[in-house]
């Protein structure tokens, strides 16, 4: 069976086409600045040269056909007819507590998914755009969607309440939901199968930091406790985002500043975080290099971003009274040395002994930067969200097919 | 010497007379309901009868003469002439980056208190009523100000800083402040005192757990990070703050309630935290009591409570990499055996050995609830902010003087 996995944005789309008899990836490519004269398509077949190709795309179903086109085009396509494609997996921001899996589309879950826009109003319209218009380019193809919210909707009630009147909860649904739940999920269950032990026996801290990041907590297989809260600006420092405040530092700024709601939102959400400390950078790698070069304002941002990565860390800990191991993953936990080394440095505390060493190997594999002997196993696990994704879906097809 | 500890809020002022010269406390007592017509006068001598008397006392300037003259009352009072009074410390809420200590008050230590409104608008203005009240009624003696956010002023900039727009900083002194910074440095340095070590040489984490709550992380003596923030709303839940949140449900709170900044602000304040999630008190006891009858929302709040101070010890032995001394302090710090019990439990990974005898002992006195062996030392040492604000008030007064 080959499977489309389908990630759209409000102005962008990303996909990913999988032949599951081997969950070989056949291509994948991006649609860039969809509503624009100039839009650009990326096509990155496997075994063929990539293609760019700029024109006018001016909403997502024209996106859609492109892809399309360029999957069964004679020369750079990859499938001779778009009936191989047998399913397609989107990718889902939010869920809510409506999902705590991953499901085949119908109009029911449409309509949920739309109940949800005032939870996730900047992904879930573009989510919905991105299976209506693969509902126009390729009809009678069974859709899944797969949540980011659903891995964390194991959370204890202790852990997703807020402590604010109950009725924001009831009424608007205020709650802690958290995201990244496919990679949460997927360098879990891989760093379990690289110790060799059973999911339902570990105690799993799992950092995925990239421009946005979140650490959760992983007791016995499941989410427990995560950074990300009803929307993801909750939690560690980002790139350009602020992560923990004071919530009383947002009525302030509004009040000095004479800002609107949307205003604040956007200077926590877009100006904030590395960026704004740094004055510089939401890039990890130019904060970095920096910093070599004796930049102060990046010292601090880099400062500040792996304190509170330490700091999540020691509470998720404590959260489930020690860890068995942690685990990095994302663009900065894959790839930044420096931060993976500055953090765990200091956590000997939680018997991590930590190997310099092979924290500097650069590797695309799954690797341990603890030593063996360490009693806190620290794992690079590389995330695959497209994968758990065209996974979830080949299953639910499958399932359904019976 | 004989020096007179004032804590003046915005309708209340609580006294305290101390003589130095062997640290006794001669009277303590309250006013409360300033501004209204059936004000209440608590006034409790050390060696003889409690007193309370109603009468109508509108401002600030008329309660401490209610004081000066139930101080020096015949039958009631504990002073022959309100001179012997020699000194009189203030507790103050907000240096700022100002007041890194105590200090004599002087018309430009006035000033830098006014400039302070913006940053703690319920608690600063009260305090310059108090100290002019008390320039009224005694004049000619000297005072002093003691400032909660003096301890906290040693953390370093990734900790006292927010990953927002520098400018808030620079322009609006957005920044970490943190709060009940005499009491943190209060009960650390009997910690040390306890232990028989050097304040040096000791990570100590401090739990100053009451109606409001902050958690300190006390590095060789010296405030590293705390829980509160640029105001007290930050950090552990409380009896009716909220405590942490995602930021971003301040501004959709605003936005689907229509809630003004003051507005929000009062439901994050007030109207949150225990209270809120109980539906039943803001109080410790009662939560405790419902609990017993298995009330589920008591449950839950308590479940939050506890876990939140959890968290945050996991994350300052992550911050310091490791700990060495835990203390409990305050109301509930003092009191709550339940709550310690069950923020220790789940806290073997740090190598505390929790000993559940000593935690049910009732005293007053400094003491452990860990075993001697513990390799984190578990402590219950009572606060005293009075007596360190009259001990600041004294040195000063013998410094000045010499």
């Amino acid at each position: 069976m080959k499977v489309l996995v389908i990630n759209a944005g409000s102005s962008s789309l990303k996909y990913q086409l999988y032949d599951m008899t081997d969950e070989s990836v056949l291509a994948k490519g991006r649609v860039e600045r969809i509503g624009m004269d100039s839009a650009i398509l990326v096509h990155e077949p496997t075994d063929k040269q990539d293609v760019t190709e700029v024109s006018e795309i001016l909403e997502h179903t024209t996106a859609i056909r492109k892809v399309v086109d360029i999957l069964t085009h004679p020369e750079h396509g990859v499938l001779s007819s778009i009936s191989e494609i047998q399913a397609v997996g989107h990718r889902v921001v939010h869920g809510g507590e409506s999902f705590s899996s991953s499901v085949i589309v119908t109009p029911e879950v449409k309509k949920e998914i739309k109940r949800l826009f005032d939870l996730a109003p900047l992904h879930n319209p573009a989510h919905i755009m991105g299976i209506d218009a693969v509902e126009l380019n390729m009809p009678g193809v069974p859709q899944t969607v797969v949540f980011d919210t659903a891995f964390h909707q194991t959370m204890p009630a202790k852990t997703y309440m807020y402590a604010i009147p109950r009725v924001l909860y009831t009424k608007h649904k205020v709650r802690r939901y958290g995201f990244h739940g496919t990679s949460h999920y997927y360098v879990s269950h891989q760093a379990a199968d690289f110790l060799g032990k059973p999911m339902e026996e570990l105690k799993i801290v799992t950092c995925h930091i990239g421009n946005g990041g979140s650490v959760t907590a992983v007791l016995n297989g499941k989410s427990f406790d995560t950074s990300m809260g009803m929307t993801p600006l909750e939690g560690l420092m980002m790139g350009t985002r602020s992560g923990d405040l004071d919530p009383a530092i947002v009525p302030y700024v509004m009040g000095k500043e004479g800002l609107t709601i949307n205003e604040v939102n956007s200077m926590l959400n877009k100006h904030s975080g590395l960026q704004a400390i740094s004055g510089l950078s939401s890039d990890m790698r130019e904060i970095t290099q920096a910093m070599d070069e004796g930049d102060r304002n990046a010292t601090l941002a880099f400062d500040m971003y792996e304190y509170r990565i330490r700091k999540y860390i020691g509470a998720y800990a404590a959260a489930m009274n020690g860890i068995d191991a942690l685990v990095f993953t994302a663009g900065v936990g894959e790839n930044a040395a420096l931060v993976r080394e500055r953090v765990c440095e200091q956590l000997s505390f939680l018997g991590i002994e930590f190997d310099h060493e092979s924290n500097k190997v650069r590797s695309g594999d799954n690797r341990r930067i603890s030593t063996a002997s360490s009693k806190v196993q620290v794992l690079v696990i590389p995330t695959n969200e497209e994968l758990v994704i065209a996974r979830d879906t080949y299953r639910l097809i499958e399932e359904n097919g019976k």
